[in-house]
């Protein structure tokens, strides 16, 4: 379309992958950058979508009986210093508050990098007996980490997330939880993100500070590059015996609890963004696009055109659609390109000529088809073609993602595929760290997840040729 | 009620208020105190009431054109200082950031206090011409006082709130803009929260550090005490000065922009537990009960009284009310008095000789009038209830208040009734603050508002005797 070059050229991701990335979050309006070093604005655009994520995530929650609840932003030093390994994983990143207005603080505080020990004091009050457990609470909040490199979306100095914290009477019912959320979030990527994921568990040299076991979904950017799209975590019982939490069971005997967390963030957009998006800008699965239809009029002087553009905008929106009207004085062929910057699914043209033969032009930003359309039929047509959108990104991602999955038998097959292609490769590991820390010097390759799943692609390690145990999705990660 | 002492009784608001609120919140199970001193735990009942503020009140910003937005936590000291009535206002009662990781800053940053100061920053780069205006803004976040007295709800170190920010072309724009969020707020606490509030402009005074004019909605809590419910500021241009932001406007001229803020917090909750609670706890306006309905079964072991109960349960909630069966083994006197506590709107009771007759027991909270209802008729009559009450609430609140709200025409009359009643005094005011001085200090009463009237109840100020500008509400706050 030669009216596209009105429209600021964004990077091709073939060209510069990174960016591309860049040039999409700001041309589609999504983030700003601020005084705050480390720290972004969300913008309308790019709020509405955590918005849509919120709202469709914390349904789901509240539907395996999540009560939602929000506890305080700082964490006091000696309270963050109670689990050995989580403190060793956390102070190095965490930012310090030492004065409370004029006075400095007795004792200094961090701003929360998460919240497992501020649950554990508030479970320490709550839970004495059977009779309080299970508590299944999440909160929606901000938290800070200081990273030293930042990238919008996958990595800031604070980020928005939610994070969900139990505790239960047995391993079992906490085991339980915790494959219950990854689940959940699984789901969640496929049905409403159109995220194909991989899951499974962690090694150990992966897994959460403080955490027993570790279980994550992960899922293949458009560069081949994996992202770790939502963890959750077992803790045993780990968490209740470095805080003394004890409750009496229905034995009578005293008993530390057991807890899990789990936990999504912002980095889901940026997900979106690298899995969907094109060379045109982004592309939004309907179910998260804060604008899911944008009608543009064509010759919108012409008597009857806005009339009439309105008119389907307030049939649409009855029908529970989220439409807008571009009624601006650009051109059409601008109009084209800015809603396809911006990745609003379906664009309906509607001029004076249409009007005249009762139709309208419908156009899917995935694929970039064209049809037509009776303007009596436009609600229920676009409210199906939403649902084909939405179906067939996720069978597109999914079909992208398992073209670059590779198997690797031996360490030269490994070496090979990361040395010509990006992606997962899955081959065997026989469980020493030695052999994850050597690949990672080596090529930078990380293990992503041990798959839940029986299949052996080889007998020995991929790295040591000893006896393997462990299928392994590896991987190099944002 | 003799089963009522099965739960632990609270103060009695005639005896002691300020302790029968702290036992309300406690045991409507609302808050719970933290090691971190002056925050809270909202506990799910607390932030369930919360999020259905939110979501209401975020639909009503949404008609308006308001749009959600996420800027950082942190105000680096430099930004913070660019606004000198600003900066002298919120410096003493922030919480300063002053490491990172294991590094010191270079500049040291505070948590948000509010944030005009991020919002001009974020503007200075967004607002180039008058095609950039208005922005209207808002974000839900949490911020930090370092304050030294906290109650729950009322005052803490941190809180929950909304802040809009917005920016036009005019100072008319901005201030109609002012207004009608001071508009919306006073809608919404009277039409959802059910709580009736005096609309006005503050005192210089009383006015926001960097505002031209702050405007305020007041409620009267229970005690006589007044409530500061939402604010609404016009900034007029002096942020814009302060910060440099200027847009080319039509005529090809360079102009600054005019600015507004407005804002609500989770002390709207404190004000709805003040406002309509009694010696048996909470009471909810039906439109922000996290539970509207709760069933208590009687003799629930006996045959069909369960399923009866779950059945009209599921009517319920289809009919889009949110109701819980209380199916747990305490009697059902225990049931009613913790019901009562946690401010459920309407309790249904259903028990063996109910069903045979086919009917059930309606029971208010707010009024405690019982009635019947055929069984087949409950979701109808159910919502008309809600309706009624949340109708009742309001009027029995404005009554209250109007009953507690005075009017003095001299400095003697004046005393009188502070030092006999406790309410609102409307009153005649010079407009110089000496005036509101010495009245804070012989008397701790502050002006609460100008409200928007042509009424005079007298020629001469209350305190110096001199020719009167502005009547006045007079109050104890909170």
């Amino acid at each position: 379309m030669a009216e596209k070059k009105q429209v600021e050229q964004i990077t091709s991701m073939e060209v510069d992958f990174a960016q591309w990335y860049t040039d999409v979050v700001k041309k589609a309006d999504l983030i700003d950058y601020t005084s705050v070093k480390g720290c972004m604005v969300f913008k309308p655009a790019g709020y509405a979508i955590w918005e849509l994520i919120q709202k469709q995530m914390d349904e789901r929650f509240k539907a395996t009986g999540v009560e939602n609840v929000y506890l305080p932003m700082f964490i006091p030093e000696s309270l963050l210093e109670k689990e050995k390994d989580h403190v060793e994983g956390f102070a190095p990143e965490v930012a310090w508050v030492t004065m409370g207005g004029l006075q400095p603080l007795t004792e200094r505080m961090c701003v929360r990098p998460t919240s497992e020990t501020l649950f554990c004091d508030f479970y320490k009050n709550e839970v004495h007996s059977y009779r309080d457990l299970p508590k299944v609470y999440n909160q929606w909040c901000s938290v800070v980490r200081w990273e030293k490199e930042t990238r919008p979306f996958l990595r800031s100095r604070e980020f928005l997330w939610q994070e969900g914290h139990t505790i239960h009477a047995t391993f079992e019912e906490a085991e339980e939880r915790t494959v219950q959320m990854l689940n959940l979030y699984a789901d969640f990527c496929e049905q409403v993100l159109a995220i194909p994921v991989i899951k499974g568990r962690k090694t150990d040299k992966e897994k959460f500070a403080g955490a027993e076991a570790t279980y994550t979904i992960e899922a293949l950017m458009h560069d081949g590059k994996a992202l770790q799209s939502g963890t959750s975590h077992n803790f045993g019982d780990g968490f209740a015996k470095a805080f003394d939490i004890q409750f009496t069971d229905k034995d009578n005997t005293l008993k530390h609890p057991f807890q899990t967390s789990w936990g999504t963030t912002t980095r889901l957009i940026g997900a979106i963004i690298m899995v969907h998006g094109d060379d045109n800008g982004l592309v939004l699965p309907p179910k998260v696009a804060p604008t899911q239809v944008v009608i543009v009029p064509i010759r919108q002087q012409s008597e009857g055109v806005l009339e009439t553009a309105q008119k389907i905008k307030d049939e649409l929106t009855a029908a529970g659609l989220r439409v807008k009207v571009d009624d601006t004085d650009k051109s059409p062929g601008w109009k084209f390109a800015e809603a396809e910057m911006r990745g609003i699914p379906v664009r309906i043209e509607i001029g004076p000529k249409d009007i005249e033969a009762g139709k309208a032009i419908l156009a899917r930003r995935d694929t970039g088809d064209k049809s037509e359309c009776g303007i009596s039929d436009l609600a229920g047509t676009v409210e199906t073609l939403l649902d084909t959108i939405q179906k067939e990104m996720l069978e597109r991602a999914r079909t992208r993602r398992d073209s670059q999955t590779y198997t690797a038998t031996n360490r030269e097959e490994f070496d090979k595929i990361f040395a010509e292609k990006s992606g997962f490769v899955k081959a065997m590991w026989c469980g020493d760290v030695e052999c994850e820390n050597k690949i990672k010097e080596d090529l930078s390759v990380t293990s992503r997840c041990m798959p839940f799943t029986d299949e052996k692609v080889a007998d020995t390690c991929v790295c040591c040729g000893k006896p393997a145990k462990h299928l392994v999705y590896w991987g190099r990660a944002y």
